[in-house]
């Protein structure tokens, strides 16, 4: 088995990290927030500092909030004061690999690629999807591209921590733009579904019929079936936040802009999700978007 | 077996009457389109004026587009030249049932209710969904709502149209407001499904792999899995055209505003539609909508 270090132990990363160990292979896990770590540690998991473990590892594994941690990990972070720090892709051995998790820009992942290639290290554009309950059992999936050998260093890992791989091709960029297609569903999926639900409400439809009709309907979607229940049952623990969507679909609309795209659907489900951040929900689960809805007709969720 | 006539063979009830026919019922079937109506009598059914079958009818199943035909067909049609007109209900036995089964609101469908019962008329608020295939299989969902007498009279013909009959209360209006929620998503779902697919080509997903990745991933919905093929193939003959959803859509946001409900995801996809309509392709699938994305973004979708 091989050497692996996650670089982001949050609610997905942290699953991955045991997935990993859980397949045998010898993993680090590092994150700013000692607590995780310590976590991780206590359960026999390993961590260091990113100079000293880059020599060791076959595989860098990294699940953080965006580009500009990903850029700061395998580069180091650029700022005024201290100018360009050192990230791990500089001492890590010719032939190990990055695995790049974050929802990003597919012309990011394309960069990040072309860098890491100068170091002679592979780089796997890798987004993931599924949730941190998958995430921990080894199922996710991941929508990868990089070259052939990007894909063989990264294959042990990825058996590990996906259910699913799939192959989107010989070059970065692909993987991330398919994360982003995801996203930019998933996201307004969310947004509709409490719209619909709450719709109901003021005409007399009880959420848990809700549920239970229109699952079986046309109008049924997978994030109305795994997220309209929350709301049924007044349950706001984060299995994903609100704030998330702030950032996917803010980063949907970025790409978007980019390549003069309107997306007015997308555009309208994101001022609702930013509508729950600034009610103070940005840390509750993502059908707390429903609680706008709500807000705003005057009407009853179950459990408040 | 029992008498039956449906108001309305378009691509909806013209299989409903074919699903009461395969299963022994006497079918009239009524329709201005003059041609529908032949298809069905050459293919065995009847058909007459309405005033000569009303009082022959156990059931009055009525399956046109919207609440002003559905209250012409029960009570007449007013209109300023030669005042109200005599529908069918004023005609029909005591304890025969109408199921309304077009798309309205949900205080339409009561009024319909209250107006029928001083005729001793049943009414069944019975609106329906699937699509035309299971329409002609007799395997429709029926989202129903009203009276145990008016469910028990209309059993048999529900027998013979329906797969699912979702009973949701004892009071007409409930299942036009299921309807009206579902058609909510249905309707966002088709135009974030062509907003996710186009957004896609322009950042190099094929349309192919889209429906191949997504349908497995958490942004999948029962109408991309229903639809987005149609835009792979580039096949826009209409299952169901992109007008119905300027008259459905419409409908939920007029439903919404009477109740002070903000609903701005539907708004905003009401949009795309629209202009899909004032493209000229109102007649065309709902997955054109996919065209205006394409037009506002200068690419090129598969077919074109």
């Amino acid at each position: 088995m091989g050497t692996a270090a996650v670089f982001g132990l949050g609610s997905m990363g942290y699953g991955m990290a045991d997935s990993l160990r859980a397949a045998d292979h010898r993993v680090f896990g590092l994150d700013v927030v000692a607590s995780s770590v310590e976590k991780f540690t206590a359960q026999g998991g390993e961590t260091g500092e990113p100079a000293d473990i880059a020599g060791e590892l076959d595989a860098a594994i990294v699940v953080v909030l965006n580009a500009a941690q990903t850029e700061t990990v395998l580069f180091g972070a650029r700022d005024g004061a201290s100018g360009e720090k050192i990230g791990i892709v500089e001492s890590m051995n010719r032939g190990a690999v990055v695995m790049a998790c974050a929802t990003v820009a597919p012309e990011f992942a394309r960069d990040m690629s072309d860098r890491c290639g100068k170091y002679g290290v592979h780089y796997l554009d890798a987004p993931i999807s599924g949730g941190s309950v998958k995430a921990a059992n080894g199922q996710l999936s991941i929508m990868a591209s990089g070259s052939d050998d990007a894909f063989a260093a990264a294959r042990p890992f990825l058996d590990a921590m996906a259910e699913t791989v799939f192959e989107l091709g010989n070059a970065a960029g692909a993987g991330s733009a398919m994360k982003a297609v995801n996203q930019l569903l998933a996201g307004v999926h969310i947004a509709t579904m409490a719209e619909a639900l709450t719709f109901g409400i003021t005409q007399g439809v009880e959420p848990d019929k809700f549920v239970e009709v229109i699952s079986q309907c046309a109008g049924s979607s997978w994030m109305l079936e795994n997220r309209a229940p929350h709301i049924v049952e007044g349950n706001y623990a984060p299995h994903s936040a609100v704030d998330i969507w702030l950032k996917d679909l803010g980063i949907v609309l970025d790409i978007a802009k980019s390549a003069k795209f309107s997306a007015p659907v997308t555009a309208a489900a994101l001022q609702q999700f930013i509508a729950a951040s600034g009610q103070g929900l940005g840390r509750e689960d993502d059908a707390a978007v429903a609680k706008v809805y709500a807000k705003n007709a005057g009407i009853t969720l179950p459990g408040s």
